[in-house]
């Protein structure tokens, strides 16, 4: 159906084959719904162990947006907003739904898409010195993405200077791992998920764009940091009644190291395409070593690249040239790779 | 994993065999997401042939509770209400969901899980007689289930009339088929696709509850009736991005009348339970003809019962007797239906 | 203007004297905004000691919906419900304000405006006791009026009956009190300010249907129980400006009982009103003690009744009768009452 | 009770003689409730006059922040937001009111406390380029301030522009005129009240930074633009019951041009500050016309001049300086403007 070469996001495929054939396998089961079931346990367990936390909270939602949604309405209390870089997903690409459950996002300007420690101190010392500030959003969670939404990552000591912030503060930290697998799987990237797991109070694990036909992975260390957890998920839409299909799916993954081995394939690929631009003169305009490529193209060119490729647009440089974003995957062939590097 | 006879809801097993067949035979094509793919414009064509609505916009959303919640939010202002059955699943089982968006759910009494017109047509009489009626949340929509949640259905006389009263209103009337192909295929009713096209302002065509591994179709007869509707279905977390994966299940069960099909196949094996039932003397609280069947048992024999099969509890009937419920799907085999009336 | 007798409500007229001139004496003091002035304390400090309680938080608000819509948002987590009579005043009458902030009004039959401890017991057993409870909303608060919306009164041994349920599941109690000075000066009744203090989680002294020209003081015993109350107050929109004006005048109402005193005045009037209706032969439907009167009246009779006097609809008594709604206050004078009473 | 010099706001005092005056006068008259009274209706009527508009819609709230919560709930669509400046007060010093009501606020960089036609229109021109627009919040509103903020104001020709910006990508307009008073009273304005109504969707007279004692009248040219808007009001908690308290000062702000009176009171006391601080030297740093003056001071001698004089802090000018902001309005006296100058 689709001729061009699939470089346009990671959600393009279908999901990694073995949870394709566990889908097949399991099909004619038949066990409780929502969540309740013994897969979703094992799950659950495979990602403790995973995070080495043994009695963490793990519950596996639908998507992003509506996992982002779910959690800050868990964290925060009505008159409290969350802080995030003004490029960051909850910012700019989810159509309100922040704010539809209440809430203010909070920007602080990005570096690479990264909030610094810095300007996350002076922001929360200026709002606590204004002396109105009682009649403003008061900043009641830190977001972060791991890798952010231009591919680039925190450094364990990055991540632990904000977490050192938000205890300064008394405000907790939630990071959104829509992308982690690629994270965890490039090289030099020092946040194991241990390390992640001991330095926010909720993070996800990313199915949707890692693999999975769906899901998304809530950790959450303190298992009773959010009661009645359950409700509020169903309240937002975010149950699904066949629920072990995101069970196992996760059960897949963080069994023999899948997860880590679909981000190590698809950071492989974005390396050849990375190498292989450099080399032939392309501008990559964000330095981001995960799966996600941000070259820029003279319009013209772009044009043509169009007509074989499968792209994103990412924003206008100029009049006459243009960002775009290339995205690899657990699918993304040799023979992809190859043709692209044909390509350019 | 689960030994036990599985009646306990429609949604235990997978999905229809020809639906996992499906998703492993496209698993790797590469679309665009967010349903912008070819399968899931197919799939619209398919919906709107079965309805006989050339133009009907349909939209595919996960499930139920979130598809109520998008649906309800996009059809009211903010100081109008949705009447429902005090029966109905937005009024109990969806954890206020319409209400997190901001709407007041305005209860009628049901008449096994149906309000009547006359109902109806007394409780908004009543309202704009009442000298306060600005005070209070304004009729905005009205809302009901077919099948109702005690399996229930609405002949075309009667969601004619219910149509009247709305009409007569200027109220526009939702239909939320979660459980639809039971009632299509049900003996006796006349309610087919395109008169439930005829007769809704919107309505939803169920997945989850009919089949597929997860989905529903939102079926709006008047495509220019919700513009924008894509960013209220984002900003709800109700966005999937492998967007496809909607579009090819519903695409399947349009393919040679497989939803029908489906439908039948279940409320046939209802029927032979129900059957035994009646012979062996067991009551039916309700007089359902879908793929539900509410049993009372006496608490001694339904813990007997129990452990052999896997049931729901529906509500206490008195201290001595209990009502359950017991479902049948598309999964539900010979086999365990003759398991289940050797056991009664 | 208005030359009908007005006894159509109990804001029908300005405020209590003293209060106006309270507002004229002070009116070229300059204080600091948002109730952060001295009168404004002085007010606290003044109904502190008329609740018998050294360390309360008393916030003052605008008007009733306003005060349950922050109060109720302060209570409740986005899953939780609050629990009301079906006649209350948040359940009909708000115009959808508490569902407008994310949270169901779940309603329970009243008696006589009043929900009975036995009913709430009923209510939460059943609701905990049903497998299906984590997809209901959650019941957080239970809201009760002190007077009721139809007049009548919680004796000390039913509100505490009500309270030691709400112990029993944990759950907060909340009283809106928009006519309290009306029950407070009720022979008989046994529900002191401070009686009322030791019973709550929280409650509010009316003022605008009690003499004030607009306000109402909420009082919060514990005074950790709700940090960053004035946030969320703002985010409301219930904060005024000029804050001193709501302070003054509870500082009015609290020196020299005026609040009693004013109370005890519409109390008496509404007294004579009553036993000359009951000579007369009216059928007063609410055995309402307080400032509120049900006479039942028939139409045609009504009609020329309505010439002369400013009365509330309350519901129609078939097709012949019309129960009407007769409020005192303040301002309701002898001569007032003796041309009603001439009137019947 | 405050012997500082009353210039941190011009909410300080209470409110201009002839409108206690009239609360006096009228406090016994009985008028039915919630602004349906002959009083408000007289003050509809005038403020129509005063707008040239004879069919407009005007109703009264109590509050800047509870207008602008009710107006742009009226305006919006769920998936839509409000752009402004970035400086606005929806922006900054609501606490979250318009998230709170499910909307983001979209900001704009100001200049000066205001947005440029030419910001306006990259923006949206950028908006609508991007590929992902339908995942982002739809801007649905422009809000602007008329004085801003900082005091300054859109001349004719700058609202123009910004209207046929709006136009041209048919979004409305709506002003914020908390501070009306004193733009119509400053030398060299040139929005009148008629182009105002003439340019805009929907505005608001301020009434309690103008002199009231509380209230803002909207005005709303197309009566038919917000079906139900009064029900709106109330589940915002913003229907005040003795609603003629609002009529009645409005009647009063428009009889024999009182409103424009006090605006050029203030405006002439804060131009005789000015003058006084720019020969003594002062630097303030906004270009403010209107009631609002915002020097620069040393921080010790702030210090010393804070011992005298209510002020408002603005903001830190450095290590050594701080901006601060005085007000004058109705209730600035001869005396108090000459102590200040003294002061200087």
């Amino acid at each position: 159906m689709e001729q061009k070469l699939a470089f346009a996001s990671d959600y393009m495929k279908g999901a990694h084959p073995r949870i394709i054939q566990r889908f097949t396998e399991t099909n004619m089961d038949a066990t409780p719904g929502y969540g309740t079931d013994e897969i979703t346990e094992a799950a659950r367990n495979r990602i403790r162990k995973a995070c080495r936390l043994e009695t963490a909270c793990v519950e596996f939602l639908m998507g992003g947006t509506q996992t982002n949604a779910v959690m800050i309405d868990a964290f925060l209390r009505p008159y409290q907003g969350v802080i995030a870089a003004d490029s960051g997903h909850i910012s700019l690409h989810e159509a309100g739904a922040i704010e539809a459950g209440g809430h203010k996002v909070l920007t602080l300007p990005h570096e690479q898409g990264k909030i610094t420690a810095e300007t996350l101190q002076a922001y929360l010392e200026i709002f606590y010195l204004d002396e109105n500030h009682t009649h403003m959003v008061m900043p009641g969670l830190v977001y972060i993405s791991q890798p952010t939404e231009y591919g680039t990552l925190y450094s364990l000591s990055e991540l632990t200077a904000v977490r050192e912030v938000c205890d300064s503060f008394n405000i907790p930290l939630y990071v959104d791992g829509a992308r982690l697998a690629y994270a965890l799987a490039t090289e030099g990237n020092d946040v194991t998920l241990p390390a992640l797991a001991g330095l926010c109070d909720a993070f996800y694990i990313g199915g949707t764009k890692c693999g999975a036909l769906f899901g998304e992975a809530v950790v959450i260390p303190d298992p009773d940091r959010f009661p009645h957890l359950f409700t509020l998920i169903k309240q937002h839409g975010a149950l699904l009644a066949k629920g072990r299909m995101l069970g196992l799916q996760f059960d897949e993954l963080f069994t023999n190291d899948l997860y880590t081995e679909i981000g190590r394939h698809a950071v492989k690929a974005a390396d050849r395409i990375r190498t292989a631009m450099a080399e032939k003169g392309y501008w990559l305009c964000i330095d981001s070593p995960t799966n996600q490529i941000f070259p820029v193209l003279e319009n013209g060119r772009l044009k043509e690249f169009g007509e074989r490729v499968a792209y994103s647009f990412w924003e206008k440089a100029g009049d006459t040239h243009t960002v775009i974003r290339l995205a690899t995957d657990w699918g993304t062939t040799e023979e992809e790779v190859d043709a692209l590097i044909a390509l350019l």
